[in-house]
């Protein structure tokens, strides 16, 4: 039985909360329900984790070496800066795809690039809690390729 | 019955032939054959179309006014440089998601700025032919929004 | 008889539908039935061209040579990076002048450069269906000077 | 009786001897003269105004509220640079366009750009004398909209 | 016999009258006439091709696949921006040199860039008409290295 | 009674110690009691907050909903790079008052940007320890205002 | 008994009428009408000048050589390009604070660089009317300390 | 006799007194003294003038017509953006030596930059007063060459 | 007997597992233990610390004060964005030597630059695990200067 | 009878020893003695000079003057920052053909730009030793030429 | 008795011939012909060298230590590159006045800016020969301050 | 027996007397002495080159191939811009490590970057004359590695 860890980063804890004009009106307890009942229909062990500590991100992310198959990663603000989160995804080699809520690129030109993203397997971004799903999909879909 | 078009930019014509180290060894034909597959399970309308001609995506783009409900876009190499077609796609107000079969974000400078993803609902980048399946299912969510 | 010929590029045939906000709420058609009363009140041959497609704007402007004294130009999105369209306007010396319905000034900072205007006699920029009146008597204006 | 003001940036005292080349033979007071005569013609009260100290363009500017309806504006070199111009134009709201003699956008590349231009209805460049009489029929089509 | 498609892109359809100060007196039918009998010497079967749409350039880089051994590619003015004829380049994986008739690096600095020469074998630049043949003979002794 | 948070970033806790030339000799203990009698005097409850952890701080800023009317913050380096505690500030939306103690505008090149101040209320900085006492003034007065 | 000037520049003339909506609607004689109180309060000699001209602004500064002990700077669209006055500061070397009505650090990019704070005290943003008022107190502190 | 008028910008006036470590001791009477020794030996007759006033220079620029065969221009901090006195200076073309006290070249990068050295003759820049005797020298020369 | 800390940031703990064809295949506790070795030769105390969090690197660096004699420090990717490291740095005062394993000038032009050599005494990179034996030599150098 | 100097810069020297994958394996002498072929062929008299010092490069090409009809140049890495081999190029107005063996427009971006092409005839790149037979070739054409 | 060393850099050998526009028509012997004469008048022992490589010049440079009490330099293209020409010069602290015939700053973009002049005592640029004669003066005027 | 040479760029021949403060007081000699000590000590045969002329280091880079296992290079301000000493390094295939006095990265920002470092195997920057011998033993650890 294959496992996705699900980490989050900064502020993700304030979702439903958090301008919902931009980021929606869902909680992230709610996303994760509906992602584990998706999960459970796969068969696909799923696991969450949130942290506002770049340094916690990190750690989760070397933890799943070895435990996970693959990670479903919302950076947060994260994405446009910590090339520390990079450097943890390109060491530990887990396959990983980026989601984002919104469009990030149809925002702030400081959110237009993700220093993060070269090193995942692929972006989705700007389908809300959709973006999760299409994610968990997506990462399902790199781990059947056959060098992954 | 909700209908999707789908519309492909210059060289995705070669898809398979085409670098397939990057691009994947899928035709157009069977990534076609394959989403009308899922089109119709989704009870949705799918119509598919390719040109290397940018007027002609433009065009396009301007007939699924009125007639489709909202458009996959696949926009090849003018992502980076066509401002034409980001004002089409701002001008019919159709619902539009982005998809790339690579990462694009993970390639030269040049491919990772979409200078149409600020018009599109999201984007999605990276999973090769899923790409497509990803992004017709992302389109549906948005279609169901409200206020779409 | 002097003949004068306006060229409209991509997405110009939307006018009126396209976000009227920014480009007003008169069709394409009813800027032609004015600007072809105003022509005939001053006794000038005019004739009207709209293609989203830049090669066919191109061959419209080669075309102009020996039989047009001047052009009127709005390039829509391609101002900003159709050196194509520069090219073919520097090629046939053909009098040109740009003309945009909205202040390209004004707007996203990729429609304040226009690659176009340099090789044009002058630009008129932001006063909606009146730039093209205004374009017409500034191009007659640049006919009249002696070395035009 | 709607009132035009047409207020004249640096330098443009020295029309006609200045560098007839780029701006032309013509002196600022024959240019007044004759937009003086289109002025009665439609019905105008026109005022002129030249200054080469930017305090005093502002100072002119802000005089305007309440006395003009609109503003012709050539700013001269101060186009490029005077953020205080702008702030001045956009703190009055009276409706202003912006004109130049030459056309800047084929010059030295630092007359590309205007940071006045985004506050004013729009712009009119490089015919001349004649872009002050274009200028002022844009501006009597711009205080004929219904939001001016 | 090996076989060379001479392709090139916008506005060279108007060489000889357009500013032949920068471009030479030559047509591209003479131009032609004289590679033919060059490529006859060297017992070369030479097709000729010119259009002001990208998109066509496109589809007749495709058509090289199979037909042509090896591209003599004048891009025009898309050199400078058409990521999408780079594309189609190293899509089709046929041997291309890239020539031009002035010396692009001693231009306009948007000149001095070319988006499709780091996918060419080579490019020549500044001869004028002879750059033709000298990107004939070049791409002859391409077509003979052991791993073309 | 209103409450008011103040939280300091990284390296604040050395204050008095840390190059004083810059910072000035007192330590954050005695701005912070100097602080607190400010408080008393205004009839404000005070709270004091100093961590060098990104994550400690964003953990601290979202704590704040519900319980702090305001918050007073130094970032300190964070100020430059962290669109984490950018997005924290914005997501709580409580009315924050940035200050510095040095005059950032005046040190080196990266110091003069904050990626933070576009969510805050408003920037104070280059007053030693009084940039706290003036801060906490200016974020009473935001208080005081209608709409905040 | 110590004297401090208030030095406006271009614009905040028009203060309660220029945009209100960014600028506050209080006007800038009822700002000076608070502000003398508190300086009265405070037992500081208080002076008022406002001009639209920069070579005023500077006369001003130097003026205040060996007339005024500190100066309360607001140089308007001045602050973003104005070498000149800044300068005259660092000329004069009477401690000077910068102050804002909005917040500049949120606004149009070229807001937020001011080419004035280098050479003063330090620089407050974004508190209305207030900004004054802090800044005077902050100009005290500054004068109070040994060095000054 | 020839007639040389030596134009100061903003802030001259305080020489002597401002920042004597970078711009020497001597007032700028005592510069004007000297010089004026300097010109009745080469039988030239000078006059000095300074403003604070960007169009107060601009305005005695212009006077210099057909009154001045040379300009010696100290611009000061207007060097760096001042485009109205680039322009002033074009239009009126008397030959103009722009000099410096400081060698601006060795400052900050903001004063490294000349935007009028362009039009003028030459640039002397470092020597303190001397620059002042050596562009009065350097102007002579100007003045004798065949098409000054 | 004099003190060295040394520190390692984010990443680091999977030296050896972590792209080996980069970071080389020793362990950071091999890396430790030989480093150790030396420095008992050396008559020195050793202490170790690593963590993926920038805020206990800050925490760790300030206790280094009064207890280290020195610090040997190779932040990982900390490197190229943490101004709060840096300020660390600067504001202990305790001598740093940064050292790396890969050479960074070779690699991604983002870790070309390091915020924090500025306040560093030197810099090590390239030469894997003898790039600490190489730092921890050059420190011990550091410490014998007579102003350190 | 007509003599070319084939001019080689720094590094040139080791070809066929150097980097064989970029630059191929024919030696410098190889190259030359066929060029010497094609010369004899042409009745052309050549001569060869290949130097690592910039210095001994431009007197070589000041020696040019008088005794060289056309000059073959391989700047080696000088092509991207000599600006004096520039200058000697240009005051001797010697007309140069700039020859690369690998297609430097394919390579680090450092090496996409010339600044000796602009002073230059044109320029041949990517075509290993038959670059310099190719721009033989081009500069005898160019020799050929009315005005040369 | 003073020792001033005339120090030229490359290209200018050709002084008289190469480009009489830009450089004038006075061959570099004529210009030390009549330097020598100034220096003999004024009493002053002068020593002319020109090389045109970089190496030779800064050799020439490490002589004049403890030689040449003064230098005047004119580094030709090197002005613009050779930071160990800057280096030479900040080394030996021999006082240095950097001259140009043409002036650099009216010319192309990249000839705006010297890497030299921020380590010379100042910089003269435009009045051809007599650029040299203004910067002996403005040596001896430097040598005769204090400190120099 | 191994060969090392140390090669020193423009100006280090100065050492001790240039700048002491920035580059210690030791002159090249004395540092070339101590290195010896520690080559012999070594068993290794070391050679010391000083050049001020950028080709005869590219020289004596060519000839160190076969002769010297390895380099030690203090390329001096050619550090910031010889393409042509970097070419030099890479054809030769000499493994070569990089040394720097003063801590580059600390000085001016034209110093940050090094265009030789990413050829070489790594860099030593900071340490005075102890960064030869920390280099010294860098490359000796170098050369052990089995790929070298």
């Amino acid at each position: 039985m294959k496992s996705i860890w699900v980490i989050n980063g900064p502020n993700l804890n304030l979702l439903g909360i958090r301008e919902p004009g931009i980021y929606g009106s869902l909680s992230l307890q709610s996303i994760e329900d509906h992602l584990r009942k998706v999960a459970d229909n796969a068969g696909i062990d799923i696991t969450f984790y949130q942290s506002n500590h770049e340094g916690a991100i990190i750690d989760r992310i070397h933890e799943a070496m070895g435990q996970a198959d693959g990670i479903l990663l919302n950076p947060g603000a994260l994405t446009h800066y910590s090339y520390a989160v990079r450097d943890a995804i390109s060491s530990v080699k887990v396959p990983t795809v980026e989601v984002h809520l919104s469009n990030i690129h149809a925002r702030e030109s400081f959110r237009h690039t993700s220093v993060i993203a070269p090193v995942c397997a692929g972006q989705i971004s700007g389908f809300g809690a959709t973006s999760y799903e299409l994610g968990f999909h997506a990462l399902l879909d790199v781990l059947e390729r056959p060098n992954s």
